[in-house]
């Protein structure tokens, strides 16, 4: 069972100001959980039923706490629309503003609001080996469970920092890329070096007027037929899939 | 104001079983709708707001029937959280299959479930300039109010057929890719020819068997990473993006 302070908890956890003020949020399903539980995040509780305890003794012994419960619970204190496996609570790791040093490509969001697109780009992100994503204060805030459950386990492994861009870009010494439409195409670009910032606007306005100066690239994804625009996490992997391409 | 009789069957499609008795579906928001209307496409319906018919007389002029509304009732019969501009009831066209003719790339979909994900593809191909996607019976249905809305305007210029997919790709003489996890990586792929099918896998159980023994060439995105898999969703635009890359 879960008990009453936990089912509070966590459903105070859908909601930003609580994940703050606790410093906490929670992980859905077996293999994020399982991911998770493998990953040597501080995990606070894990719940979860009876055939998942079963089948997963030993991963489980590295939360602090470990309930059982009946699915209908998950799908209550959650939001899966059917969860028969586990939920956990997780202390969130610190946030440290990015640090530019010798890397490799780095993704920087400016003011992404939907949540789904936010995971979507974690996801690609570990695909192609970034390790970092830089966001404007306003983008989505990462621990949301709806950014969670669509960056799969990818969050494990991808660092987020939210923080404001122009002074990070400012003084950039590696290529700022800009995803815009009209600039060069992401097919046949000549990289001076392998690396840089990849900045990928709003999902209404595109990169802020403020950050375009910084931009030292704009760059294009080449069209072949009529649609106007592509959802910006189709453009995060197809920018960064002719990216890796051309560094390799 | 949207009379009982329209609101009724407008709440009804939005069941397929609905949408296929009447061989209507309907189409939300603004730019979609002036989409929509400036297509040549039979629309039964618009309902807008004031400000939109005052907009836009000419081009709701295509419409069979006008209705000036409230955006509350758009909500109430749609599906959008708000909707301050129109919602159009339009004629499905005539469903037909796919004839083998020489053409470009081709989209086959084998059982992708998700509206979101459809919606999705088709506004890739379209991108891409890929005019025709064929879907296996059991795919998500295009009328979809979350289809529509997920491929904004580009339902209108990309053909879906629904049919079985097996004898379509046996007597294939163009190429059949299929993405899979351990193919050739499309990166460096050499194409034999321009065009051919691409085919996407169910969201969970990727390509089914019993279409594996028609796949001639299996393609495979290059990981840089550690991400397990990508939605099948980006995993199509970066496909498409390299195969059109490699055929100009």
């Amino acid at each position: 069972m879960i008990s009453q302070k936990w089912s509070k908890l966590i459903r105070s956890l859908h909601q930003k100001k609580y994940r703050k003020a606790e410093q906490l949020f929670f992980v859905e399903g077996e293999k994020a959980v399982l991911e998770l539980l493998a990953s040597g995040w501080q995990v606070e509780a894990v719940f979860a039923t009876e055939a998942f305890l079963q089948r997963y003794p030993k991963q489980v012994s590295a939360a602090a706490l470990v309930q059982q419960c009946s699915a209908d619970e998950l799908v209550k204190v959650g939001t899966f629309a059917s969860n028969d496996a586990a939920l956990a609570v997780v202390k969130m790791p610190a946030q440290t503003d990015f640090v530019p040093h010798s890397h490799g490509f780095v993704l920087v969001l400016d003011q992404i609001n939907d949540p789904g697109n936010l995971g979507t780009i974690i996801r690609i992100a570990d695909w192609y080996g970034i390790k970092h994503i830089v966001c404007s204060p306003d983008t989505a805030d990462c621990y949301n469970p709806k950014v969670i459950a669509a960056a799969k386990g990818s969050f494990l492994r991808v660092q987020l920092h939210y923080q404001p861009l122009q002074p990070l870009l400012a003084q950039s010494r590696v290529p700022v890329y800009g995803a815009y439409l009209g600039g060069e195409p992401v097919h046949s670009l000549k990289l001076s070096e392998q690396g840089g910032f990849i900045v990928l606007g709003n999902e209404a306005n595109g990169i802020s007027a403020e950050l375009e100066q910084v931009i030292s690239r704009k760059i294009t994804i080449p069209a072949f037929g009529e649609a106007e625009s592509l959802n910006v996490g189709i453009a995060a992997a197809v920018i960064c899939d002719n990216l890796l391409r051309l560094s390799q």
